[in-house]
């Protein structure tokens, strides 16, 4: 195995990066230092997967904007061979010490004026209660396709927060306003978070771990716990902020539940991933 | 007349802030440098202000919480006092070269998990329209009743767009969601703006200019142009971000429209300040 900076081996990230992660919760990489075509190959693609009408796409409460795109992973074959790069993949089975396939996949877009929030929660609830995955042995890779900065909706986090368990304490009812006939599944995927976690415990974790949240150019790569207690803010700039995310989970904690949710929300072929 | 920097004199701002206030739109002071009991008199007055049931009170879109308290010059003498501070009042005298008084106050909460935006907008065009101000000769000075950070909806401006005169071009019909039967002036107090500056021409300007959020802690004071172009996010962060806004006017600028709009938007005493 060769070990090169441009990222062709399959090796763990940094044993100080790996601290920081399992302390913070997150660690933020600077563009390139994972897969040097991360961004390029994205970019490229983003404009026919916004286009398509595929069932994996939400839209915004305007019934308009495009919010997200899932299932990538499985419908695109350029984002599918990113997911496999070295680099990354080498990083991720470090964190998890195991191999790793891709739970679900996404790209998150913010639209300028018009990008909604998503309001506090932690992602691993989703999975577990969603898809029967037993433990939080998941890592969230967002990658940046736009210049990340406080003025366009960074994701914020509550650092350290990872390690308080599972926070969610309300399951919601019914619909959000403006998808009342949208599909079950899609309460999961709104600015309206199903599990909510209490402002009592949002503000007693801030008021002691702080609030942070990481930006950069496009291309940096935000690796960061299902269990982070997170959210982000609207995007009432005029810049755009989409990102890329891949979600992968230990191939040794496979969901117990499969067929509830869509294929796009839950890849239903847990097959550990080699690189390419 | 003394000069300290106790803010006892009715003496304008630094040449070099005065230059940066007429380039930028905007200054930022820090805490303390206009007068020192700022603060301290509006926390004190804070709980009284947000527990009176008076028309002059503004709710969010959820009917609950407060949004803004308008005309606390005339209705709270201890904040009235407040706007004759001198050293507040030779600043704005020296920016609008003329004797002032307070044609709006106000105190916007933005409270925690739950203050919405305020769209994108310039102030000047509501006091033109709606009470016959001829000139943009106005001042607003806000001062932080607490800390503001990138988290807790900070006010965010295009630096220099106050030189581009006025921008608004869309007269919004109706009334906001959620105040269908409150009275037609409610309309330019809520987070959906009555007058809209098209995308397009924000976009340009933010281009050209960037973005800027003055942050800092509780009792800093930010004085800004009446057409700069701002905006705030919602505040879905733990910690809550009020500030005390004064606007002051020219005297020789009076508004020719008097009646139209309650007294607590437009004070219909538009008599010269004495500092006290």
């Amino acid at each position: 195995m060769t070990h090169d900076t441009a990222g062709t081996a399959a090796a763990p990230l940094a044993p100080e990066l790996v601290a920081r992660y399992h302390r913070d919760g997150y660690v933020l990489l600077p563009p390139g230092s994972l897969a040097g075509d991360l961004l390029d190959v994205a970019l490229d693609e983003l404009p026919s997967i916004l286009a398509a009408d595929d069932p994996g796409r939400v839209l915004e409460r305007d019934g308009r904007t495009v919010r997200s795109v899932y299932g990538l992973h499985r419908t695109n074959p350029a984002i599918a061979a990113l997911t496999r790069r070295p680099a990354l993949l080498g990083a991720v089975r470090g964190l998890l010490d195991d191999d790793v396939y891709v739970h679900q996949s996404k790209v998150n877009i913010k639209a300028p004026f018009a990008g909604d929030q998503w309001e506090w929660h932690q992602d691993y609830v989703y999975w577990l209660t969603g898809d029967g995955i037993r433990r939080p042995d998941l890592v969230n890779v967002a990658v940046f396709l736009d210049e990340v900065t406080e003025f366009n909706g960074p994701l914020t986090f509550v650092p350290g927060s990872h390690t308080a368990g599972l926070l969610a304490s309300t399951d919601a009812d019914g619909m959000p306003l403006g998808y009342e006939d949208a599909p079950a599944w899609v309460a999961t995927l709104t600015a309206d978070e199903k599990f909510r976690v209490r402002h009592c415990v949002i503000e007693e974790l801030a008021r002691a771990n702080g609030l942070v949240s990481p930006k950069g150019p496009a291309g940096s790569v935000l690796v960061f716990h299902p269990n982070i207690l997170h959210c982000s803010a609207a995007n009432i700039s005029p810049l755009r902020r989409a990102m890329l995310m891949f979600v992968y989970n230990s191939v040794a904690n496979r969901p117990e539940v499969t067929g509830l949710r869509p294929d796009f929300l839950a890849d239903p072929e847990p097959v550990a991933l080699q690189p390419i």
